[in-house]
């Protein structure tokens, strides 16, 4: 018998038994230029080198409204048994939801307007689609945050996303305070891929989106790159926006204020990165978190 | 039979089983002027008004190493059995180190160094001895920060502590960033005194050292004070100090990053305020915590 080996070529190899290591990554950060949309040329410059752009006042203060209402909305309906609910541990309140592009008109509206599509076209270079969309709720006092990680290690390993062609967008609905769970992010790490240790266990996603456990970087690695990059915090009125590469390490504290955390994230995927089966894991994710229609998004 | 009232008058009913309540402050937040010592009337003002003073650079390079060398001496030596030793509940790693101006030479000079007692002395307007002292490792991605409280409400209820006529002093020996778990303050929150609800179960002081249950306000009283108040943050490089009420509603975030967040603590109290029985607990805490001798500090 002779095995013929199918698997395509991987330049990203992670959940691995051995050493993680730090390895260099092969394709670009930004894959538009100026001509190609809003973004001018020195923020698509600082983009590439630090992984990561804010928009402030993207939403005006009339439509922060509409969208915060929208969140209260979602998440006061009977969610029971619905998937893409997922509710913090302890207290059982929403923490987020997801595929919302599917089952809010709003937030459809939202990820095919011109000030969203077109910088996620810009930078991606080419059409895209909806990877994952969802709202979070980081609720005063209880808030638990995001411990260190890189989007796309996950995206890569659970989902089968080829390559880093992707761009997240958060969308602030409430303020961000330098004290209230607000994101980290390690400026110019989206140029290293950081390699995770362990297997991927089956149904991994279920608990996952709760507390990550696998797909996790070594402290040693964190620390590492720390030391290379620094630590930004995004702070900023409701209405900001950060746009972020998908292989930028970030996380976010806890939240003990008052004051909530609540955001929109639409994460685009190029046209030309469909996901193929997971590089990592035995079973693809459902598609509410990880989309499987790369059709063109259109206005 | 006839039953005589002896408890002392009580300013500050705690630990209740009905609702909490939002009480004035009786007593004043600065009891001296500027001439009794180094900080100037401006400053004396300003700690009257919110609660708090920062103080850049109140230790030297040089000595921010020696004291940082000390802490790690402390924290390596033996402590099994040693009560005084709080570790963190889920590694076993060392928190914070209780009673170091009696067992660290260096911190013994601290506490008298006129940088130091001068500024507690000018403060409270009186002779000053050292109700608490202590060093907290806040250790760098495991850190787990504090829950809103007030400090004056615990030694109040626990250590028999009649009024607010006590000043903290936290000295940061690590750098502190926005987002390594620094000490949020509501300035001005010094004036009202926060009634918290529940009984102090018997030896309350073991755990509430990791991890406060009771004596912890509720969250609508929080929500109502950050109202009024709003929140500051403590940053400032290593060296800085700050320098709070006991009766400032504070706490801190946890610390996922990988820089540690480091400080010596030294609460002083005024000789005129010493310790009574407790107000609302059935037993004394020990001493390392309270301490209950009032004989003045001297250089």
């Amino acid at each position: 018998m002779t095995l013929t080996d199918t698997r395509v070529d991987d330049s990203y190899p992670t959940r691995i038994t051995g050493k993680p290591e730090h390895l260099p990554r092969t394709h670009p950060t930004v894959w538009g230029n100026e001509a190609d949309g809003p973004l001018d040329a020195a923020t698509l410059a600082n983009h590439d080198t630090r992984g990561y752009t804010v928009v402030d006042q993207l939403l005006s203060p009339g439509e922060i409204q509409a969208y915060w209402q929208e969140l209260v909305r979602m998440s006061s309906q009977d969610h029971r048994d619905d998937e893409r609910v997922i509710t913090e541990s302890r207290t059982g309140e929403v923490r987020s939801i997801f595929d919302v592009h599917e089952t809010s008109e709003l937030i459809a509206e939202l990820v095919r307007d011109p000030r969203v599509l077109d910088r996620a076209r810009q930078i991606l270079g080419s059409e895209v689609y909806i990877h994952q969309s969802r709202v979070n709720y980081m609720p005063g006092f209880k808030g638990t945050g995001f411990y260190w990680h890189s989007d796309f290690e996950t995206w890569h390993a659970e989902d089968g996303m080829p390559a880093p062609r992707a761009v997240s967008c958060s969308i602030a609905l409430t303020d961000n305070y330098p004290f209230n769970g607000g994101l980290m992010v390690m400026p110019g790490s989206q140029r290293t891929f950081v390699q995770c240790a362990g297997e991927t266990p089956e149904g991994n996603y279920k608990s996952s989106l709760k507390e990550q456990r696998v797909g996790v970087p070594h402290e040693d690695d964190i620390t590492k790159l720390a030391a290379e990059c620094g630590i930004d915090q995004f702070t900023g009125q409701a209405g900001s926006a950060l746009w972020f590469d998908s292989n930028v390490m970030h996380g976010s504290s806890n939240n003990i204020t008052p004051y909530p955390r609540s955001n929109i994230f639409i994460v685009f995927n190029s046209v030309e990165n469909a996901l193929r089966e997971p590089f990592a894991a035995i079973e693809r994710r459902p598609t509410f978190i990880a989309g499987r229609d790369s059709s063109p998004l259109a206005r």
